[in-house]
């Protein structure tokens, strides 16, 4: 009966320090004081906000009654915080901030893709010397559950491959042209106007952001550590419109996908414009929502879809991370979820596949001159690089036009011998301007 | 440092008892062998099946080199189980075998979603009582981990509204008839034929299994105790064929849907028939698949998509209960995730509707007479009653009928003022059967 006594007597607060007070700082505040007593009971006890660290207030978020410092290091530092959330975003104060709670003996909760993706191995490690945990469910697709799910929900799954629709921005603009028929440059411009891009958008539409998130959830996923500079990426900047109607005919949607796949040789890790089937679920995730599509050996196909961005959506899951920390707060380390995924020296997943050795399945776009014999030309140098061809479509020339739209689509091949192919295809005389290539996934 | 020494001891394995070895016990025992390696590592410790209760062997699954009893109370009582995995089914023997298991201590895994809508209430006070854990994941939507996701990846907000497609023999019915033009009853023979479906299908069909779901999923989600004798229930058998082409022309698709909302006035629990806008994507959820729609304050709507069946499915939702739990063992009962989302005494969330409160708004299909007077004689009733009609379509007669198919779509409507208005419409001299009523529900 001692532990029944136990779980009578009330639990003391746990208390939380969060540091930065842009948007997700501000919704996490602002849904942390609203929704007090459902995250009390989830939890079990209470959790008060003590500390938040900000350089400058935000007219969104009614901090009066709170303890707000303008010296972040004061809430990593504070021996009355025992969980520090990192809302400050970037790399380089914010892993010096993580490092600092860290070794005051602080719980991390973060939204900050890019410091897990680039600095978690580190800070994985120091923080299982410590026996402390970080956490960050906010860090991909937002609000949607998709770390939890990975790492415990389907736990009892090898994983076979992942594919995910993880930036808001680059859908949203992918979207537009299909349903608008705009060109990528107007789309952008739109996204901007709406505050969904950045003024400078380089990392939504290059699929910065999607390879940082890939490789988190990857690593969850194989249980690998997080490899960020083994990540293949190609935006879509060039991306256009002709494109996305050929695909549409052939029965494909063009989206920005984040694929992490488990073959033989290693796990393929890719960012780039992907044809996919209409008929898939994931096809039809629009506008600036995410969604991640996750195969197991034994769940099979599960799909996870909702906001990936926004003040309230991200807080959403900064709140769930806290929740699970707080209730853990004195449990023994390994009675926690592991960071990785993993107990300690079990991240022993395969290797990561160079790009070059990825199979996948091409569509090509050619501008051909109207003579005999391109064709045949064309299909040669695919056929000697053990290249198929699954379907050859001539297009009519558009209007005023001499060059005629050939659209090929070929069997799984070696990215390598693509290349090739490709490369060959270019230097043809009848051939104008380069080849556009967008790989084809069935994710099926 | 001691935290640290502590995770460095290598833990003694978890120690598991499976009861059935029917579809999803013999399913999770290949998983569990098949995938040991990557559970281990997700525990930190081995998970062993050190008992297996069956009455009788299943050549889907070898257990050769494993203790196969055919007592499965002996499993309940065997010192050396610490997890006991019930998946014998039914409510009677089941129940008694959880209570068994819970009384010497050990930590329950079910996927018994009957047991755990009927006599969840009494089964969690148990289990606290004794300081143990209850799991259910596999009781909702097979593989899709909508318990945690719900629990967990949502703890943050308030919960507004969740809709789920949690049949799967339902769902591919309703998909054959509108992709086949196939009636009931051929989609459900088909259904038999191929295993989606019972020799007796009236769980499924008639929307008992979806209620056992709901009622686990609206516990959660609101801080309620289970209420399955609250949960008002219809079944798809009275769906035509007629009915799924004029609700497409409107743009709707009808699935069955099981509905828990968040009003003023009380929650709402209901499953039902429903049209939804095609645009959604759950209306993309197409045959034996499973999909909840949960609408959270903070979060908006996420979708959580997978197999709601099978036998590798369900064990992989088994197993990631397992793996909750194996990694806990030793934990103070405080510190796990509470059975019921909230932390005892925190079941305080608002009462159930009574369906005659319920507000939805209304398909109606009339099968009026070709005369003059009609419709505003039906006008003038559903006035009366406070419903105003948002369309009002009349169809061509079928070939050699004279009776004229009126399709109506209402606003938004107290239950118990459309059930006036309906007897009235049935009793008109005008009117000829009984008016085909299926709810409308926007989810966005």
């Amino acid at each position: 009966m001692a532990k029944r006594l136990q779980t009578e007597q009330p639990r003391r607060a746990a208390r939380i320090g969060i540091c930065g007070l842009g948007t997700v700082g501000s919704g996490t505040v602002n849904v942390m004081l609203r929704n007090s007593a459902e995250i009390a009971a989830r939890c079990g006890r209470p959790v008060d906000i003590v500390q938040i660290g900000a350089r400058r207030d935000n007219p969104a978020c009614d901090t009066s009654g709170l303890n707000v410092t303008r010296e972040i290091f004061d809430v990593a530092n504070n021996p009355d915080v025992d969980i520090l959330v990192e809302l400050i975003g970037g790399t380089t104060v914010a892993r010096e901030l993580v490092l600092a709670a860290i070794d005051s003996g602080k719980h991390v909760v973060t939204a900050n893709k890019a410091l897990i993706a680039e600095h978690g191995n580190e800070l994985f490690a120091a923080a299982a010397e410590k026996g402390v945990t970080i956490a960050y469910e906010a860090a991909v697709a937002g609000g949607i559950p998709i770390i939890k799910s990975l790492r415990e929900g389907l736990a009892g799954n090898r994983i076979q491959w992942l594919a995910g629709i993880i930036n808001g921005t680059g859908n949203y603009i992918l979207t537009e042209m299909r349903d608008k028929g705009r060109s990528f440059e107007e789309a952008l411009a739109q996204a901007q106007a709406l505050g969904y891009a950045e003024a400078d958008p380089t990392f939504d539409v290059e699929g910065i952001d999607a390879a940082h998130k890939l490789v988190i959830m990857a690593s969850l996923a194989f249980a690998i550590p997080l490899a960020f500079d083994k990540v293949y990426t190609e935006g879509i900047s060039r991306i256009s419109i002709e494109d996305i109607r050929y695909a549409d005919e052939l029965g494909y949607c063009i989206k920005h996908i984040g694929l992490a796949r488990r073959t033989e040789a290693g796990v393929e890790l890719r960012v780039h414009p992907t044809l996919i089937p209409q008929r898939r679920l994931i096809a039809n995730v629009d506008g600036v929502m995410n969604a991640v599509l996750v195969n197991g050996d034994a769940v099979g196909p599960t799909l996870y879809y909702g906001a990936g961005a926004g003040a309230e959506a991200t807080a959403s899951a900064v709140i769930a991370d806290i929740v699970d920390v707080a209730r853990t707060l004195e449990a023994d380390p390994c009675q926690r979820v592991p960071a990785a995924g993993v107990a300690e020296g079990n991240q022993d997943g395969p290797r990561v596949l160079p790009m070059e050795e990825v199979l996948t399945s091409y569509y090509l776009r050619i501008s051909a001159q109207d003579k005999p014999g391109v064709m045949s030309q064309v299909a040669k140098i695919c056929s000697d690089q053990g290249i198929s061809i699954e379907a050859l479509i001539q297009h009519e020339p558009a209007e005023g036009e001499t060059l005629v739209p050939v659209v090929i689509l070929t069997s799984r091949a070696k990215e390598a011998s693509l290349r090739e192919a490709v490369a060959q295809i270019d230097a043809l005389d009848t051939v104008e301007g380069e080849v556009v290539r967008i790989r084809v996934e069935p994710l099926g």
